[in-house]
């Protein structure tokens, strides 16, 4: 079934597909996001994308709507579609001039369905090349692991390339340690134990990172979260990168580095597989 | 003259106060944005805000509107308005999904209109106090001296205070240097010469700080643009703060620390009146 397109956007729960030009989310970035993969007429893993969403409205000290009525808006953008995606958007609303917020917010909830992507086989079956981007990501601990809206070093990094062979870009802080790729998280395989980078500091944590460790941890896969310094994926035997949408893609290339496909990836792969909308048969 | 609310603000030269919920400055923050003052319905230092929307544009590679469509939309808002704040903001516009830019993006063009602010006319007096936030600067060379839409720092910081008796927050950098204050720059007078902070990792190049380093040059005052260490401020003779909406303000107190209204300050402040809304009588 073809998305709808008159009731593709919810705004505050009525059909619009407009904010106010005095909203805090436009003059300030001031809220989060959520993307959520949407298969078979339901939002997956809505219940972590909820709680990424509350602890993002607890740090910006943001009220989170109330997780009836976004399961309610969701349901009702969501029922009939085979695939799509679906973005959520909280912002602390309009209020007077400045950056001090007011007193009660009246946030705006954005809830907004577009189509899905398509990614080829080849990104799954023999991964993906990858660079390193310039632009860095500043340490902001008060902002770290949440998908707040202030995205300009995401758009920087991601518009150093326009050539479609490379699908991401690895982003370092000022320490030169990776702490993610442009729009997805980066785990590597060191010595058979699954490791992914420290995001107290800088970058997001991702609802697929969070299932992978899950499932590594189920598994038997051993895991670790700590600093990665850019010149540790030399020595990786596996590295990967996920977010809701991809799932997982494996990296086969960043810059003149190349890897292969490894036993661990190809096991979360699979494993992965019913949580993101990918529907790709891939050997396990 | 009061402010016709029917045409206080023009989206792409349309009367409508409403953007698209796919607008990459709500989306990102992919945009930059000026504040202006409006005296006798004119937008003042005009050339100047114009000058840095387009330094911000290049930055971004945003395609930044033509000067003579921005002039004719700050004219239609502003002839007639005795005092007033202008907004202008340009975003990316909408586009495909995710960070990559649209290889030809439409713009939106936002110029807005709201009432004057007032402010008591002790600040310009006797000064005003003034905090330093918990809340730091991070560097990013690529985005520094730019007023960008991703602006989380200031609205974390403007709001780790609410006691009115307190006027703005100073912004420093992790290694201790001031940058600014949350919506202001400062200067600092010490041993005669006028100084304010170096900016080409982190902060906003303001327009009237820029007027006050020129009419400091011309009125035979020597300036300095350095890095500032916080524990420097305790030393200084003379401190303010200065935006294209204030004007001046000469800082009293930060923290426990007391400073009085100096000369050189008095002097800027008079210097500056014609250059912001500012009517206040100072003594010279």
């Amino acid at each position: 079934m073809d998305i709808d397109r008159q009731k593709a956007v919810l705004v505050n729960g009525r059909q619009q597909e407009v904010v106010s030009v005095c909203d805090r989310g436009l003059l300030y970035g001031d809220g989060v996001f959520e993307t959520l993969a949407v298969k078979s007429g339901k939002a997956l893993e809505f219940a972590w994308h909820l709680e990424r969403l509350a602890l993002g409205c607890r740090r910006l000290a943001i009220p989170c709507p109330a997780e009836e009525v976004l399961q309610r808006e969701v349901d009702q953008l969501c029922t009939g579609q085979t695939q799509a995606i679906l973005k959520i958007i909280v912002t602390r609303g309009t209020g007077a001039r400045g950056y001090l917020a007011p007193r009660k917010p009246e946030v705006t909830r954005i809830v907004c369905l577009s189509p899905r992507s398509d990614f080829p086989a080849s990104f799954y079956r023999e991964g993906v090349r990858v660079r390193c981007c310039r632009q860095r990501l500043c340490d902001n601990p008060a902002l770290a692991g949440i998908k707040h809206l202030n995205r300009l070093e995401q758009v920087m990094a991601r518009n150093e390339w326009h050539y479609p062979e490379v699908a991401e870009g690895l982003m370092c802080d000022y320490a030169d340690n990776v702490i993610e790729a442009t729009a997805s998280n980066i785990f590597i395989v060191d010595a058979g134990i699954l490791q992914t980078p420290d995001l107290s500091k800088a970058g997001v944590e991702g609802v697929m990172r969070r299932r992978i460790l899950q499932l590594a941890r189920e598994t038997g896969i051993k895991t670790q979260i700590l600093p990665i310094p850019l010149q540790k994926l030399q020595d990786a035997d596996e590295i990967f990168l996920c977010n809701s949408l991809i799932g997982i893609w494996p990296v086969r290339q960043i810059g003149k580095m190349r890897f292969g496909v490894g036993p661990i990836t190809r096991r979360l792969l699979y494993a992965a597989r019913s949580y993101c909308a990918i529907d790709i048969h891939v050997p396990t």
